[in-house]
């Protein structure tokens, strides 16, 4: 056992001491001391920050103070803060910064350098901080910093589908994080581990509820509970949202209808929303999953999505709060083809909605699936600021067993061009406001977090947290940054431990897609849980909801014919994908089965006919499990056992997982395919 | 803040530096070295454990061997170990010792010194290497040492009420610790530490799954599941049980009938037990809920007790099994009060059961109330092995939101004597086997630990686990060594801490009590969850679910007759308990209301009426816990802010909540009250 165990509480925050000795004489060397000026709770948090981070990573005392430095030193502090120590920030700087941006800049003071962290907010010091410790954890260069970095999306959110009995919806790291039954009284410390790990990324929100809402959660008992939540997280930066329940006029006010055109239904919201802000002075507003999936909604009512929406955000507009109202909808009368429901409801409500509300649509046009191509609403409602909600908990991707890295997932979708204003109009500019001007923005990812001791379940889910903070921030960075980010805090900053589970990472989510859903197939995962295959299954009572609905094989062939023969959701989308995606010769073969139905016998690029490419992409997919096992091996003697030994375990069932869902879709494809296909 | 945060997840193995600097002096040159002899999985954790503890007890490298060392040392064997260090022990001593004892005995090795650990088995080398370390926590002196310690009862479990979905009846802490979705794949460590903890007080058993038990526990999947957590329990000397469904034949055996005496169910039972056997081969036995609560039972077909709990007992005999047959039976055509049900239905089978039955009985003849008068059936089964159930989780005593400490309650329990064999046969004596001259015994508790990070909820909540495992192992130790023994290695040896905190402790039952049910009231508890006060609830269906059947308030007065001229429960007692307990004079004021439906006019032993009497202890009980947020506040600069921070929240809600129940009460019962009697 070469490595201290290690339980995995510390995420990416574990500042072990620097084992690069130049690097180590050059941080030394650099911070000699630290000063962090202010005096608010968030001044206090940095304090206390650097005060574990700096003395652990240099492995020495540093020591820390409110005064003006002598010596090399870090020194924090907001603008204005920094000005009686002589150091001044130029207003043109001060205003690129915006109001959540951070700069880090060496200064010379006589014949001392500090490194100066400032920003025009306390809680941006904060994520200054983290992003300068992230430096020395990674063993960066720090001599003439000059880095400068704002948030490309404004409001950056965990979305908790957790339920008031502590279980979670899709959750599968033990039982939420929200003691309700134990709040307001008691104030776990993981609240505030929860909300300094957020903030180190660059997140600031989160969502507390399940939009799956159950009304109690706006009860005042509940409003008081999650008040002292915000109390703890307001400081690291983080504000709080509600999922509400559309109905809840009706069981928490006793009204007769939740109808938004009825006065003392809008006139209950806004004494609801009244109370909330009371309570919650920076509450940030609500996420709303409405006629959807049997949730209560204005359709109701004969209503619809914008009379819903802009009630709620008449309400919440007068104290700045925003409107989360979730796309997700699939009602079968709307059209045969799930994949087009979203936009034929919500494209000609473009234009209806108040300047508070954004549409909210997952990544793709069906659920979270291995891979889909980018939802058809981006690009197509240029009126309405339009939010993207991942998926980071891993509902159909193997959950927390399957180690899957979706990184390169979400930059595929992010940076997708939708070709809404010509070339160039990529979701991750659709999303950020800069294709058609919006002053709002958002992204919403669906968390893994949860009770489990490791936060997430499996070591290898942390990243997927990691990178949906640092991909909210700034959709440019490269995954292969964030990815060597990421090893280097979480593991080690050994050469061998980057080669070998950098790989890993970029090879589990094709791996995951090859073993499932190769080629464009998806949504055939055994009912209601959604873990393993089951693509035979045909059996529930509305289409859309059996797996053969998605896969369609036959005699014939295989796959979704959405073409213009088929069900046309390729018009949803703008020159020239709807040709591109239309066309069975230039449509992207990793989308081929989503958009056509394909013979047997077709031929693909790699020269093999479509039933050996199933075959080759199970194959591919299983070795590739094998081959993160062999890696794994290898890593035992520079990885701390306890880790080492809850991954190996849990990689051995995704193996065993990667092979039966190979086993089964080929032995159940495979009936389709005649001989002569062979 | 003085004190690093701790998060309690360490219990009472901190392993602190000795702070004493002439006890540091001491331990330093007492063990400059330490060796564990034997290549089992025991001896590896041993060697673990003090690999641990030393360096960090003793601020300095203990070099650790599995060789004869030289210098002052610990040496770790077993008898036949040691031999060929030239360390022998008498043949007498190990037989005294039996299956389960350790020796620490200092020995004279030339000029060397060395402390000997010793024992006939390696796991009580495990808890005699935990005993030691004890001592060192507690900066005991440990020259000349020569401990010789075995338990007084043979099976010491703690039985968790854990369902399959990984909630916890009665649990305040979490959830279940056993992930049973991710087993038997995944070893949490919590899995060893859990373990480790329970032997590092005496423990030697854990039965699993919820007494009012799914059948799905016994299939071979789940079997596996349990066979793998026994693998990691096993070196820590720590068994397995299960609690069985008594319908499990027809749920999973597809049988008609689960009649005892059908040869069908009978040879079920025993392929079950025997695969059970064949999976865990050192299983424990089986712990039955029948015929209680709605739970299947062989009366159910027309057959007893006895035929029950000898099907399984025979099932089980000859792999070595026990079984624990609960006596916590309460049908009301058995008897109107419900505190003489289990002795009518038990007392007439003793002598019918197999040797390998224990009968199970709670401390008191209700249901773990703050007080009971100690359960009749001890002492009235004299050829019965009788079981101790007692409740470790604080049901009814607040949950893990007020700290009680139960050590005095079940120390009077104990201590009580039932004078079944004339004086001086205590309940602790006949449950350790001694008065009836039984083999076999068995103390049972049940657990308060859950997925909490700090396993039981409260941080005080952890002494009750803590003085159930030093108590189970030796019913002779004082509650004030074992208090002392708790607060110096949970919190600290500093004096302050020990004056606080054990006054603090000793006054939390008394307190309680008084809070809540003083003077042997029972069961005014709001309905289900069991958490504060409803003496007014009288809407139940059946009569002994209400309040008012067990308070029986009136004009006349209050308080359950069960003396001779009422239910005579008080003639399930031996002479002269029965005329003590039956007689409103002699009568233990303690008991008062449990006994006897006193006048409010009656005058007590303080010379308070009853009326007045109760409005004192109620105001008393407030007052202690006032003076427990008093000294608590006193340790603020001593103890880590974390803990003391939560322990802080909580005992604001418990001051409110013993409010609340004085209020509710006293209002209650006051209405009874005439102006005359006040």
């Amino acid at each position: 056992m070469n490595q201290k165990n290690e339980d995995g509480y510390e995420l990416w925050l574990r500042y072990r001491r620097v084992d690069n000795p130049d690097r180590l004489r050059q941080y030394r060397q650099a911070i000699s001391r630290a000063t962090v000026l202010g005096a608010s709770e968030t001044a206090e948090i940095i304090r206390r920050e650097l005060g574990r981070a700096l003395p652990a990573l240099l492995d020495r005392a540093v020591p820390l103070s409110e005064q003006r430095p002598t010596g090399n030193a870090l020194v924090v502090g907001t603008a204005g803060d920094l000005k009686p120590l002589g150091v001044s920030i130029p207003q043109v700087q001060r205003q690129n910064l915006g109001e959540e941006g951070f700069l880090i800049r060496s200064h010379q003071a006589g014949g001392d350098t500090w490194i100066v962290i400032t920003g025009n907010a306390e809680t941006t010091l904060l994520t200054g901080a983290f992003h300068f410790l992230r430096l020395l954890q990674t063993h960066q260069n720090i001599d003439n910093l000059n880095i400068l970095s704002r948030p490309r999306i404004r409001h950056r959110l965990l979305a908790h589908w957790d339920n008031l009995d502590g279980s979670i919806e899709r959750g599968y790291a033990g039982q939420s994080l929200w003691q309700w039954a134990e709040l307001p009284e008691t104030i776990d410390p993981r609240y505030h581990d929860y909300a300094r790990a957020c903030a180190s990324i660059g997140l600031n929100g989160a969502c507390l509820n399940n939009v799956n809402a159950q009304a109690q959660s706006l009860t005042t008992a509940y409003l008081e509970k999650v008040a002292a939540l915000t109390d703890v997280f307001r400081p690291y930066g983080m504000r709080v949202y509600l999922s509400p329940v559309f109905s809840a006029p009706m069981q928490l006010g006793g009204l007769p209808t939740a109808d938004p055109r009825d006065p003392a239904v809008t006139k209950w919201w806004q004494k609801k929303v009244d109370e909330i802000y009371r309570l919650i002075p920076d509450f940030g507003g609500f996420q709303v999953k409405a006629n959807s999936e049997g949730q209560p909604g204005p359709q109701d009512y004969g209503a619809n999505h914008d009379d819903g929406a802009n009630m709620l955000a008449e309400a919440l507009a007068p104290h700045g709060g925003i409107l989360l109202w979730r796309a997700f909808v699939y009602d079968v009368s709307v059209d045969q083809d799930r994949a087009k429901c979203a936009n034929k409801e919500f494209e000609p409500l473009d234009g209806k909605f108040r300047p508070n509300v954004l549409v909210q649509a997952k990544n793709g046009p069906i659920d979270f699936q291995p891979r889909e191509p980018f939802h058809p609403l981006f690009g197509a409602m240029p009126q309405t600021p339009l939010a993207l909600e991942v998926q980071i908990t891993q509902e159909y991707l193997g959950q927390s067993i399957h180690l899957v890295y979706l990184a390169d997932m979400w930059k595929e979708v992010l940076d997708a061009d939708t070709y809404a204003r010509g070339p160039g109009s990529t979701v991750a500019k659709i999303v950020d406001g800069s294709v058609f001007g919006h002053n709002t923005s958002c992204i919403v990812g669906v968390a893994n977090t949860g009770s489990d001791r490791n936060w997430c379940g499996h070591h290898f889910s942390q990243a997927n947290w990691y990178v949906f903070g640092r991909l909210a921030w700034d959709h440019q960075l490269s995954t292969e940054t964030i990815t060597e980010e990421w090893v280097r805090l979480t593991w080690s900053n050994d050469p061998l431990v980057l080669q070998s589970i950098k790989p890993m990472l970029h090879g589990s989510w094709p791996a995951c897609i090859d073993y499932m859903t190769p080629l464009g197939l998806h949504h055939i995962m055994q009912e209601g849980h959604h873990y393993g295959p089951d693509p035979a299954f045909n059996s529930a009572p509305r289409q859309d909801w059996n797996c053969v609905y998605y896969h369609r094989a036959d005699r014939e062939g295989i796959g979704f014919d959405r073409s213009s023969s088929g069900s046309n959701a390729v018009g949803q989308y703008h020159p020239p994908l709807r040709e591109q995606f239309g066309n069975l010769t230039t449509c992207p073969e990793k989308y081929l089965l989503w958009f056509h139905h394909v013979p047997w016998t077709h031929r693909l690029q790699s020269g093999r006919t479509l039933w050996e490419e199933m075959q080759h992409r199970y194959d591919e997919g299983v070795a590739f499990v094998e081959k993160m096992v062999d890696i794994w091996q290898g890593l035992q003697a520079t990885i701390d056992s306890q880790r080492h030994q809850h991954v190996s375990q849990r990689l051995a069932q995704q193996l065993e997982n990667a092979r039966k869902w190979r086993e089964v879709c080929l032995n159940y494809f495979g009936q389709f395919v005649s001989g002569e296909d062979t």
